[in-house]
């Protein structure tokens, strides 16, 4: 049984007396005590993000320890209709499980007993789908294909997508209950085409002080991301008044699949690794000096006047002030799916940005990388896709509903 | 830049003038701040299980986050001093990284910033290691490969192996920065054979009352596994004079990739789930009444004469008592590989149980289900391995040196 230091779907749908509690659950949280907060309460399972706002959850937010990203293809004539009553049915769902609420009476219960843990659902759409539910006249020019990269090997049936979605929580079951509910709403109307799983670090495993994340390369990755607080955020994040009008508060997703050759890698002696970089790889400082937070200087030279950040360092080259000042809020996180054939491992980023436009964003810069980096000798890009996010949904709206019935 | 309520190695490895840290640190756990511990210190990332001690780290103690279980098998010519140098490097290291220490100066820095987050490394001597290592005649004869169970699909590429590791940790970046050190410090002696990876419920994400975990198919597993204050708890897992006396102490560990069929599981209604395990879904009471730890009446009846807990629900074909009090210490976790190529999941159970003597735990249960489970029409055996887990190290000494040296 449960105790009431815990808080738990159990204790209010377990018995035999125990009747449809989704549909009663209003501005309460079923997942919640209805007692005073224990302490733990306040910590990681009891975290709840809101579904229902002008942007969808999943992208300002901090990360969160687990990810499962995830695309679907709508069934032949399925239409826009199928659609519709998909996007309705995952926007409850998500509202719900968001809530910390069950999606259904009669689901798999792998998240009861959990709190909402953070969760996120994040809903895109990519440009396939414009055709497929008759919407080819809605398409926005800015979803037209990512060019090909010089050293690309992207895999197809691990790319693209009609219908993307990103399942964010603190809790790796609760994220699986997440997909696993999705994915059941979608039969009939959509077919799962690729999902891919990835971590980050879990809340309070490096103290309280926040701390830049660190990727499977162990450098610290999102220094120069763009802060919510800086005034030119949501100019460089969201869509304005140049997207169509259902997109207007939307943005764009890239996401990667990013090998990391980490053999290789961790063969290279640290200062060797640094310049490749152009950081400290033990605080993230650039090499021009200072901390973490540090401008990075650009002409700052060694004492034997070479450049502190090498010509090819990935700082220099991604560098915003490089690229026409174009930014991206990346969201990436790490994935390893075991042993590749070679022995070498499967791991790497599950690189994921959002921006106003990938023609300013992930393109110009994904293009001086490609040629440039010194760093992208250690990468192997191996899926892509490109979706459009809509705003997010009013109370009893539904992600996409000003795409379908606009 | 690191603050002081954050738990850093960054600061005590970071900037030019660090030193070698590791070699410096005594009792003091180098991932703390000297000062008075943050409130956050004494969360997730701080806990601290030792690795030196009668027995092994990752056996008793509460379950991770998450883990990753791998195999290696010994490189030709590395024979029997080559495994006693891997086995006092592997133990050295899993005794600083359990410490919240860098493993050396010069790795990969990916669990920098974090605490130890209750890391555990456990490691296991699978039969083939005995004749590679010239100590065939240490072989137990416990150790015998288990038998083919009737519905067994296992894939030998993914079972077995001469050496076993199990990496447990409550952040995903520790617990691979672990098996990556691991991995490079095998490199000439041993050769990875396969990795798995899998998860558990987060701390925290269930309120802070222990609450028995859930499997994919969203039941609770786990009631009656021994419990630590149980009289025969340690005869049940640990082996006793029985046993070779370099393993006396230690355990055999069973452990098997179970594939969920999720799809035809969910499909099940909620009451037809529950005859087939014998519990509620909702709170694990058996079907004969009570509450999740009230012991299971296999002779309860219904009003209707038939038996509460039906003839092939799985408690009763589990049931120690069936079984001639054969128990062994249950310690799964759950996987999601992603998709197979026909669009369901491959996701089940990682289960790894310890126990004193496979012919009496593992091995009569498992005939028993094989044959008259009813859960076993949604379960596939994929992968098996059976291994011998030599006692812990005492401080200066390493895992198996009763094994080399005896």
């Amino acid at each position: 049984m449960t105790s009431s230091t815990g808080f738990s779907r159990r204790a209010l749908l377990g018995g035999a007396g125990a009747g449809l509690v989704a549909g009663a659950a209003g501005g309460v949280a079923v997942g919640r005590p209805a007692g005073p907060a224990p302490a733990a309460a306040a910590g990681l399972g009891s975290g709840r993000i809101p579904f229902h706002g002008a942007r969808q959850p999943g992208i300002v937010e901090p990360q969160q320890a687990r990810v499962h990203l995830a695309a679907f293809d709508l069934a032949p004539g399925a239409g826009r209709d199928g659609l519709r009553e998909l996007l309705k049915r995952w926007s409850q769902t998500a509202a719900r499980l968001g809530r910390g609420e069950p999606a259904t009476e009669h689901e798999n219960r792998i998240a009861a007993d959990a709190g909402p843990c953070s969760l996120t659902v994040t809903f895109g759409f990519g440009a396939t789908l414009f055709d497929r539910a008759g919407l080819a006249d809605r398409l926005p020019p800015a979803l037209e294909p990512l060019p090909d990269f010089p050293e690309d090997a992207i895999d197809r049936a691990r790319s693209d997508g009609d219908l993307w979605v990103q399942i964010c929580a603190d809790d790796a079951l609760v994220a699986f209950h997440a997909l696993r509910v999705l994915q059941q709403q979608a039969a009939g109307t959509a077919v799962a085409r690729w999902q891919m799983s990835g971590f980050s670090r879990t809340p309070g495993a490096a103290g309280t002080a926040p701390v830049t994340g660190r990727n499977l390369m162990g450098q610290i990755d999102g220094t120069n991301n763009p802060q919510p607080q800086q005034p030119d955020f949501a100019a460089k994040v969201f869509c304005g008044s140049e997207a169509p009008g259902w997109l207007a508060g939307g943005t764009y997703v890239v996401q990667r699949r990013i090998r990391m050759l980490l053999d290789n890698w961790e063969n290279l002696p640290e200062d060797r690794q640094e310049r490749v970089i152009g950081r400290r790889r033990s605080d993230g400082a650039p090499l021009s000096g200072g901390t973490e937070h540090t401008a990075v200087d650009l002409a700052a030279q060694n004492p034997d006047g070479t450049l502190a950040i090498p010509a090819d360092a990935h700082v220099r080259v991604a560098a915003p002030a490089a690229n026409g000042g174009a930014a991206m809020l990346r969201r990436g996180f790490s994935y390893h799916d075991g042993l590749l054939p070679d022995g070498s491992p499967d791991a790497g980023l599950l690189f994921v940005a959002f921006q106003a436009d990938p023609a300013r964003g992930f393109v110009p810069v994904q293009r001086k990388l490609a040629r440039g980096d010194g760093l992208s000798r250690f990468l192997r890009h191996e899926a892509s896709g490109l979706y459009a996010v809509p705003p997010g949904a009013p109370e009893g709206g539904y992600v996409g509903q000003a795409l379908l019935e606009g």
